[in-house]
């Protein structure tokens, strides 16, 4: 299919990179939460994936309002993305340092979603497709959210000490 | 080498991988400059060539600070950004589509660029290497204002239209 013939089209295939970057991320992240050492970052990362499942049936229902079939677009990004993440998954080395290492993972993948959200979002709006806006708007406050969290895990606003500094020690 | 031993490891590899990240980059914008319509994306793009320059010139004086040799990883996510950019590039197209595509790539690749040198701003903070991570929050601060360029050439802030509408037109 061309996806680049109307801006309509080039929101579908925006929308089914999207759902392919979504699922293999609900893959990737229980591994990388049995990876990690901080109980907060496990928890983190648990979170997220529940997160992950409620954006793939926002995804879902946004197929369904616009009438459109899920095909099989893969989201190169996301493969690379979760390629770097998968190798610290599997390196061995200092619990803290690797919990610092899984954070700089999980906020490269946050921000991926961010921007492609973005994207996504600011389409809606130009198709005038408002609902689906306010579900990609919704996911995209999430996804902000989850990267917040994951600074102050990282920054220790929710320690005396962030995993950061507990990896420096 | 085993980059998860200790936070001083583990940020030289994260600046190792920037670097293959920046150079990868340098490769990507100048094709991605000629597939774009719009003389100001053209011009967006070939700005952000200049700067990945710059930014390349920083990462050899912390390596230099640091007395860091520069070895060989390869930043997968960055590959995997850039074959979705290549993608877009050579599909056909309408041409203000393809504009509209080409800000959504570049803007994934700029959030991943962010979060890649927030990461290394903040270790860099934790080791007291507070000359290099003035370096990595100068390159932090380009790269959100090219971000924010690329936001407002697609919603139009520039021009009486932006990209977006004129794709659905």
């Amino acid at each position: 299919m061309n996806y680049l013939k109307s801006l309509k089209d080039l929101f579908y295939h925006e929308l089914q990179d999207l759902y392919d970057a979504e699922q293999q991320l609900a893959v990737a992240l229980p591994r990388m939460a049995d990876a990690a050492h901080s109980p907060e970052l496990k928890e983190a990362l648990t979170d997220h994936l529940t997160a992950t499942r409620h954006h793939l049936e926002r995804l879902d229902k946004a197929f369904t309002e616009l009438g459109a079939v899920k095909t099989g677009v893969t989201c190169e990004a996301m493969k690379g993305l979760i390629r770097e993440a998968e190798s610290i998954v599997e390196a061995h080395g200092d619990p803290n340092v690797k919990d610092a290492a899984l954070i700089g993972a999980a906020q490269r993948i946050e921000h991926y979603e961010i921007a492609a959200y973005g994207t996504a979002r600011t389409f809606a709006e130009e198709l005038d497709l408002d609902d689906i806006a306010d579900l990609l708007q919704d996911t995209l406050d999430e996804e902000g959210d989850a990267d917040e969290r994951l600074t102050d895990l990282a920054e220790g606003n929710w320690f005396e000490e962030g995993i950061n500094e507990e990896a420096v020690a």
